[in-house]
């Protein structure tokens, strides 16, 4: 296969490259994750993360295996327990569905894989320039989690649309959830905005409400790991708390998501799996040197990795076929999206 | 003096102990804060805090002082320092007025200290009776930051009212925000409810809006660290968002705070000064056995500690003289308690 460069996925020589999102931003580690089993960890242990990019990396795993293994039922069973490896992002569903009738022809499941990569940069890029253009100058803007190059093969969903602004000479600034419990923006977030040298404040996920009253945020934009037919989405926890809190204060919210992250049999969001993690990650911190904990030991949790925002409290859903309304979504203006 | 004793305040043979409350829940250090100099040190690093014990606290420092130092020029030297020691919660402020007058009499000073001691002691029982008559069989609460005997002298302010209502043999479950950054919910929320053996759950500050939407949480009861002639207050930073959540999702929102929390000075909000801290405790986490960080080492970070939740969020203010509803803070009932 050629070789294939992004932020934190490459393809070099037949061999698949991950950087380890657990060790950002102390450490830049690139692990080789071709082997399949490397990869269903990594993913399941978050070192690579972002709906859009847990698919293009399933995809390139399975092409990795598919050049030494031409067994179509090898195959197979290798896409589906990649395809089982995290349940809310749709993504990884996608990517796989588009190679799994290509398991009899491992060059044809190749070429598709190396496509999904080259797509998915693409349609960053479609929505940069699209949600661009609803960015001011001077607008201060939230966002939640890790939605950039680390969670995408390209710039990214919602930070790529405030990459391409900030590219295009708009002077901005960005409120940083830190995102708890996995901190992926404090870790990932403002590590890229940082590396890209767009100005930004990082907070804890419980100050966003006392800014907005101050007027200090202008508008949201986050990312998407699965969205409904009716525009209800799923994405990291604490997603739906911005989105209340930006509705009560009257700010524009935008979920950001290429095409691949909407699903076609999921009629609202009450139909999306949302995954539970373990207690030890609210109990204290999991990094990449390992655990600290700082509540009770025994302390009871509840730790969903998601959660579900109703379109009603969506301003608008930019996506790489264009934006769409609030009254769009709600009249079902997806369904016509759908390949079927 | 005479010898005193509550959960994180001991006073033994004329010396003042404090129950190190950044080495919890993992470490149960008592340490000597006898000498006034250690004690304001305690109140900065947050080894001694809650509004009202914090008032407690300072008192005693400055009569334990006076046993030693009877010029009254020093006891109000070291009085004002105590006072300046954190700007947001009254009680410091209130605590150290009523001994002002006494720096010429040490021995009423010390027994003015005890008294108020003991009776925030009172107070405590008083506001658990009143506000545990809005707590109903099967309720389901959430709390944030730490409003218990850590935070009082007595059986606390928000905690002690869910204490009351427990212990009067009603069923209740309680949510535990993790309050970021210190996580005062993970360490000393949830340490004390398992002392008590009330059942609890653990849960990061983001996830608390989506446990409303399922309709798993039926009341908010939590502190105040100031309150405003008007019923708008302060309290620990993520309050606000509390409050916002609870007013979308219809939910009873219920500070709960004894008069020496009110601020006869302040007419509203706008009044009371935020305490901003360090950016290392956002960037990581500051533990007493030191600090860790986690986000790249130079990100810019806001931090206050508080912030202030408009009456209009306000279900009805718990105190020790009685519960105020929305429309009677609004109508100025707090000022009738004014002591001049």
């Amino acid at each position: 296969m050629k070789n294939l460069n992004s932020r934190a996925l490459k393809l070099e020589h037949d061999r698949l490259f991950l950087l380890d999102q657990q060790a950002l931003p102390h450490g830049e580690l690139w692990l080789d994750a071709t082997d399949p089993a490397a990869m269903i960890a990594a993913i399941k242990a978050l070192k690579v993360r972002g709906a859009p990019l847990i698919g293009v990396a399933a995809a390139l795993s399975l092409a990795c295996f598919s050049q030494k293994q031409t067994d179509p039922a090898a195959l197979r069973s290798l896409a589906l327990q990649l395809r089982q490896s995290r349940p809310t992002a749709v993504n990884l569903m996608w990517a796989i569905d588009r190679l799994l009738p290509l398991c009899a022809e491992p060059e044809r499941l190749q070429a598709e894989a190396v496509a999904i990569f080259e797509e998915d940069q693409r349609l960053c890029a479609q929505m940069g320039e699209m949600g661009a253009e609803l960015i001011a100058e001077g607008d201060h803007i939230l966002t939640h989690c890790n939605s950039g190059g680390l969670a995408t093969a390209g710039i990214g969903t919602a930070l790529g649309v405030i990459y391409t602004a900030w590219a295009a000479g708009k002077k901005l600034h960005v409120y940083v959830d830190e995102t708890r419990p996995l901190l992926q923006g404090a870790r990932l977030t403002a590590w890229e905005l940082s590396k890209w040298g767009i100005p930004y404040t990082l907070i804890c996920d419980n100050m966003a409400a006392m800014l907005m009253r101050q007027g200090a945020i202008h508008k949201v934009f986050l990312g998407a790991d699965r969205v409904a037919l009716n525009g209800d989405f799923a994405n990291k926890i604490g997603t739906y708390n911005v989105a209340v809190n930006a509705f009560y204060h009257h700010l524009p919210f935008y979920p950001v998501a290429p095409y691949s992250t909407l699903d076609f049999q999921a009629a609202d969001g009450s139909a999306i799996p949302i995954e539970q993690r373990g207690a030890e990650e609210v109990r204290g911190l999991v990094q990449h040197t390992g655990a600290l904990s700082w509540a009770p030991h025994e302390a009871p949790v509840y730790n969903p990795a998601f959660d579900v925002t109703p379109v009603e409290l969506v301003t608008a859903l930019v996506t790489d076929r264009g934006i769409f309304k609030r009254e769009e979504l709600q009249a079902g203006v997806l369904k016509q999206l759908s390949p079927g």
